[in-house]
């Protein structure tokens, strides 16, 4: 497919901002050639493509903050992008809007053993900061399926999570400093190698933000101990019911395991065939659940998770008897995304929170969906925290299929939120599910999360069309005006 | 020593807000008199004193609502206050604005164990959180000195720490929602049940926002499972080295404990004298390190922390035998500042965290001022995660005696910031370190901080005076004006 030809305005006014750019990141650092931008016109999310205006690939701090200045005072906007393996489009380019990539952030500055922590540029892949410190016995510990490609900047800017989040936290929990860039250009420098610090949670603000507020140019991170001993326990149960008892017993015996991974059949058998994970084919749902730690609390704690499975009635349940057999357990549920697109032309993969308690229910309901839609469903999740990620098997090619898997899925989505949950738990919100904002947060919320937006970039050049269903002007945010000590805040509900 | 008597206009600006917030809060709820407003002078940093305007005690999120609305209209000021403990002046009185006193929200709300989570009003006692769940086995985390007084709200303002919170975090990791009136009187609700949400994380940025941001109206904590087991481990070293290497010993050896907490010689004399906790009196540093979980983990863990200690020369070592014990030995620690209120007129209890590794260097140099300033210093602190509580002894009515120990405390806060730390741990910033915030922050940290601050308050009337050294006005933050897609921003620094 080719690109259609842009119009005379937008050749001219992409080759003045190159001309600029090219004064501030030297060499081949600003791409405006078609089969360049190609490369960047979608990230994980590729049912939405749009080459951006321009790429930008700068490779300092100084560059960006130049970068960044330029734009501001020139009314350009900026897509920020890591390695562009946001599930939910939240690198997807604007025709407008300048692709700024942070490939070329790819060292680790410091590894900090003393303090248990790693400063990374960054474009460095999640997994690289893992393998920088193993020899010596540590590890990072969020770890998305996608950890071989995804950029720790990318993780910091979805609080991306992983199979061992339950345990140790996401992102955010994980994340000691930053330094950004703000779109005026200025530099902050957020937290560092202690704990909490005496001011407003920036950090906190800035992980998550999906790009909006500004360009994260480096990381620090805690690093934790490798755990003496790992061991996985492989149950399969006869419905989906005694499983989701299952991870609400173990929760509420005060165990938390490592990891505690949920599949439903048709992702046990997906994953089987492609990897041979040697799961049983027999059952309705596998759990997978990981205990760490001391050796004796290992032996302790899969003695409590053997009583409580067979208290709900497991079917089948191994443990891992070497670390061989233990990665091979996990391999399944780590490659289950492939797998699934191995047996079904197309797949869009969900994500939504849900409280523990709503798993039965849940999944009764989405399997009504599901024969509602027409559609089949696989599930794979993070059961220990109530993230869902259902894949929705369609076929792009048969009219009208991609339409219902999209309303399916919008549907899951909706009811994560009925039951009390959250439309995403880890993909972030992005164009994917910009326009269900509107069912999780009221006028008065999202109108204070946009208020926060202005304080950071009050010309909205950042990301823009990302996140908000909407986006008002700053100006209309009541934050521009003052007269006489009063604001003209929107209209406030009356009691 | 009697108030100061009001001129006639504040006498009459008095008159006229008490009439129209009695139209909102009825009953007792507004206080004007000089004995009921005398009673909020000042909350746990008691050498600032000053009586509010006027002290309004609603008791629904509809009155805080309509309050908060009637004073962003009207230009009044306001000061919320929890249980009035805070240690940094957070809910020091101005005289003139209204203290919003959120006494009356004392109830609990929600105890709901599937979901391991309370819903409480802001009033409500840390301590009586944990009251209300343990007789089923469960118990809200972190743990202020204060927890028999301190309220939840409070803690969330704050973002407050205590012994336990090197494994299971401060109040932000242990926080899942919030209710909240913005001064406009819009009510957010952020976070829930659920985990993280799909959204700017708000609820990070208030908490210790110190309720500069708006009045938290509801809390949701997480609960913990209590542990099957807890054991402490009370060692006393020859110097304050030794046992600071046995710290980091602990923590590089993978091993988190429950608490670990160090008090060098005049804390443990003075602790000991007050509750007689059996501690040795023949050693410099005392560390109590408690081990929980599982009874296997215990034990394999208390071996691990007495090898480590025999290695770095421990003279003395014992393991609590009984739940009796175990509260003997925490008795003292938590016991300390008024223990060391008896063996001096007055003390200043300062606050700072610093990276674990610096800890010898940071103990040598505080002696070092100590016999500069001629005042005496006892150290009690959270070793664990490197916050600090040097408490400075000196007599208020000796002439210099207050003014020696303020700069010696301001040294000791300039000296963590220098070692790569931070000013406050959990205590805040309020009044006490706001001229001290420049130490730590530079000109763009704290603009960007102030920017956010005008996202939430752009009137600047709630809580004003605290945390910034100086606040801008939010024009001045260049927030307020664009013209052509440009921003007046301040001056950046240029590379």
């Amino acid at each position: 497919m080719r690109m259609p030809e842009p119009d005379a305005k937008t050749i001219a006014r992409r080759a003045r901002i190159a001309r600029d750019l090219r004064r501030i990141v030297p060499g081949d650092g600003v791409i405006v050639d078609e089969d360049g931008l190609r490369a960047y016109e979608c990230d994980g999310l590729s049912a939405y493509r749009q080459p951006p205006l321009i790429v930008a690939l700068p490779s300092t701090t100084e560059q960006v903050s130049r970068v960044l200045r330029y734009c501001h005072e020139n009314a350009v906007k900026i897509v920020p992008r890591g390695a562009g393996t946001s599930l939910s489009g939240g690198a997807l380019p604007l025709a407008d809007a300048v692709t700024l990539g942070l490939g070329k952030f790819n060292r680790i500055l410091d590894i900090d053993l003393a303090n248990r922590c790693v400063v990374a540029q960054p474009g460095v892949t999640n997994l690289a900061i893992t393998q920088a410190v193993q020899a010596e016995g540590f590890y990072y510990a969020p770890d998305p399926s996608s950890q071989i490609a995804c950029s720790i900047g990318g993780n910091v800017a979805e609080n991306a999570g992983g199979v061992h989040c339950l345990k140790y936290g996401l992102t955010t929990n994980n994340l000691l400093g930053l330094e950004m860039v703000l779109m005026t250009g200025e530099v902050l420098r957020l937290g560092g190698k202690h704990l909490d610090a005496g001011d407003y949670d920036l950090m906190g603000v800035i992980t998550g933000s999906e790009g909006l507020l500004g360009v994260i140019t480096e990381v620090t991170v805690r690093i934790l101990r490798a755990p003496e001993t790992a061991r996985v326990v492989l149950m399969g149960f006869p419905d989906n019911e005694s499983a989701a008892a299952t991870v609400a017993a173990i929760i509420a015996a005060g165990i938390i395991p490592a990891g505690l991974e949920m599949m439903d059949r048709p992702a046990i058998h997906a994953a089987e065939d492609f990897v041979h994970a040697d799961y049983p084919l027999d059952v309705e749902a596998l759990l997978i659940c990981e205990l760490d730690g001391p050796e004796a609390e290992v032996t302790h704690r899969i003695e409590q998770v053997e009583s409580l499975a067979r208290h709900h009635g497991v079917k089948t349940l191994r443990v891992s008897a070497s670390d061989a057999e233990r990665a091979l357990f996990w391999a399944g549920r780590k490659a289950a995304f492939p797998a699934v697109g191995r047996i079904s032309p197309d797949y869009y993969c969900m994500d939504g929170t849900i409280p523990r308690h709503a798993l039965p229910t849940v999944l009764s309901r989405m399997a009504a969906m599901a024969s509602h839609y027409g559609l089949r469903v696989a599930n794979v999740f993070h059961a220990g925290d109530g993230n869902l990620h259902p894949l929705i098997l369609f076929d792009a090619n048969t009219p009208g299929e991609l339409e219902r898997a999209e309303q399916f899925g919008a549907d899951i989505l909706k009811l994560c939120v009925e039951v009390g949950g959250v439309l995403t738990g880890e993909h972030g919100v992005g164009v994917e599910k910009r326009d269900l904002m509107g069912e999780m947060f009221s006028e008065i919320d999202l109108m204070q999360q946009q208020r926060l937006k202005c304080a950071f970039d009050p010309g909205q050049l950042l990301n823009p069309g990302k996140v908000f269903p909407t986006l008002h002007r700053c100006a209309e945010l009541g934050q521009m005006r003052m007269s006489g000590g009063s604001m003209p805040f929107p209209e406030i509900p009356r009691f």
